[in-house]
């Protein structure tokens, strides 16, 4: 497998030229205010399939298409990366396994299966885990994993390419991590172009692994993740970790509260639906993170699949703490 | 007062420039494969305010700022229209009172507080008529009326000169009514350079007065109005009213169960937030209308101002009739 380097992430650039869509950029009035600075909001939520994911998964799996020995991949996933799996197969011809672990969204489970995806639902991790290892040695299926795969970072890392080209002179970047291979991607693109860029890695409080691995320089698996941001309930892998300790600013933790106040400040000022995991690396320009005042500041909204039916179960968010209200 | 014409709507555009948002036009795969044609959705949802409303109430403020008379305005509305005149109303120096008749979205009521608008909620659209007279008399204000009125018309209007430059050779044009403003401005700015576009007004069928209005050429007025779409609730007026009359190809009427459908369908695979009022423009392509099968339909999003947590409280709509599932 090669390293993931900026010239490997241009060559995924070419891969999805005209595949993928090339997301806009949103900004807004009040959250310039809120850091007296600049706000960039990468509408990534609006890519094939909501989501990011769909980069990464398709540049893996033209790569499985092109060499021709396998017709059938098969992954692990949340609903995001299973989704983008799912399409980028059908689009290439191949055939996805796609297991979701317990609880699963059923808008992404539905969007999976409506793509062409053959669904797997688990009880939970480690059930997943072997459901994969036993989908993989039936179909002679190759593995396409969410995350720790240079092929997928690869493909991850065009949103930071695509960014540079239509925003100068970004001070700041911030993502949410999980796994961490879209911060592997945004990082090695970011710092080429821009080496003085501050990569902030945005960790729901009740899954800090990210940032306890990075301390501690070893993977920290995750236990028992209490967070809304189902995308992120991931530990990061030895392919990201080191990626991350090299390139990361700092790790910002954003309490629940932040992910639902940040989530209802976008439905409701921005009039875009964002799912909690993005809603992690919008929190910190509303709690008017220091380390963003007075700068220029790319946020990667990652996701917007959230079910309709589902925005009634959200718990109630007290408004104290919210940004103030003003004029739009 | 003028008469609605192209050139006094491109003196509004001339108005509105560097002021309101250029929208953006989205498309979707399964919005043309609904169709066997294609559609451009005019995302005025994303206008400042949330709502195309902005346009005609900042028109329609410029003149009353401009004269210098006057530096009070008031109007009567259910949300989008008062913060489109909240909004214009402190970027030109000017007071408005507002009076909202109840049943009122919360969300809309803070929003015109927030740019400084005087907030009136009252029982019902009878007793926010005498208020509205009220503060007209004490305050020796202007009246800025949400639809009866050529300026208002005219920024209105502005959308379909905007959607023109966007998109080619559209076809046809649909657009929701409640007072027929938008729809007026729509249709002589569309006329004007496409002599040929069939322009449709979408209602919902528990408010089907403007149908009625157009049948028998004279206002009907809107009884107990039984629907979702809260800024369809009204009448038209006796400007709106032979302006459709001369430009609209028809009426169509949608469900309550449409508007649903259409809500989640923009959700759920757009990712985009929109009313019900702007639902009932987007249901004609989900049911497949036939005077829109193989056509260029352009449907004006007029607003995406949902509470939050108003989301839990919409009926659950079931998903018979539901578009096919089908890849995004």
């Amino acid at each position: 497998m090669p390293d993931v380097t900026a010239s490997f992430i241009q060559q995924a650039a070419a891969v999805l030229n005209g595949i993928a869509h090339v997301t806009p950029v949103a900004t807004n009035r009040q959250l310039d205010t809120a850091i007296q600075g600049r706000v960039f909001l990468k509408c990534e939520q609006l890519q094939r399939t909501g989501a990011f994911k769909f980069r990464g998964a398709y540049h893996a799996l033209s790569a499985v298409a092109a060499t021709g020995n396998h017709r059938i991949v098969a992954t692990i996933s949340s609903g995001n990366h299973g989704h983008g799996v799912a399409l980028a197969a059908n689009l290439l011809g191949l055939t996805a396994h796609v297991v979701m672990p317990a609880p699963v969204s059923r808008l992404k489970q539905r969007a999976i299966a409506a793509c062409g995806g053959v669904v797997s639902v688990t009880e939970d991790r480690l059930s997943a885990e072997r459901k994969l290892r036993d989908i993989l040695e039936r179909n002679d299926a190759v593995l396409v994993h969410a995350f720790n795969d240079p092929l997928v970072i690869a493909g991850q890392g065009t949103v930071m390419m695509e960014l540079i080209e239509q925003v100068s002179g970004l001070d700041v970047l911030l993502a949410p991590v999980g796994g961490g291979g879209l911060l592997s991607g945004l990082s090695v693109a970011g710092h080429h172009d821009l080496p003085g860029l501050k990569i902030f890695a945005c960790e729901p409080e009740g899954a800090l692994d990210a940032a306890e691995s990075i301390r501690l320089n070893r993977i920290v698996p995750m236990n028992n993740p209490d967070t809304l941001a189902d995308g992120l309930r991931t530990s990061l892998g030895d392919r990201t970790l080191p990626i991350l300790r090299t390139h990361l600013e700092g790790v910002l933790p954003v309490s629940e509260r932040e992910i639902l106040a940040a989530m209802r400040f976008a439905h409701e000022r921005l009039r875009l639906i964002i799912e909690p995991s993005s809603a992690v690396a919008l929190a910190p320009i509303l709690r008017r993170e220091s380390a963003l005042i007075g700068k220029r500041v790319g946020v990667v909204l990652t996701g917007g699949n959230v079910d309709f039916e589902a925005m009634g179960s959200f718990p109630q968010s007290d408004r104290s703490g919210f940004p103030l209200e003003s004029k739009t």
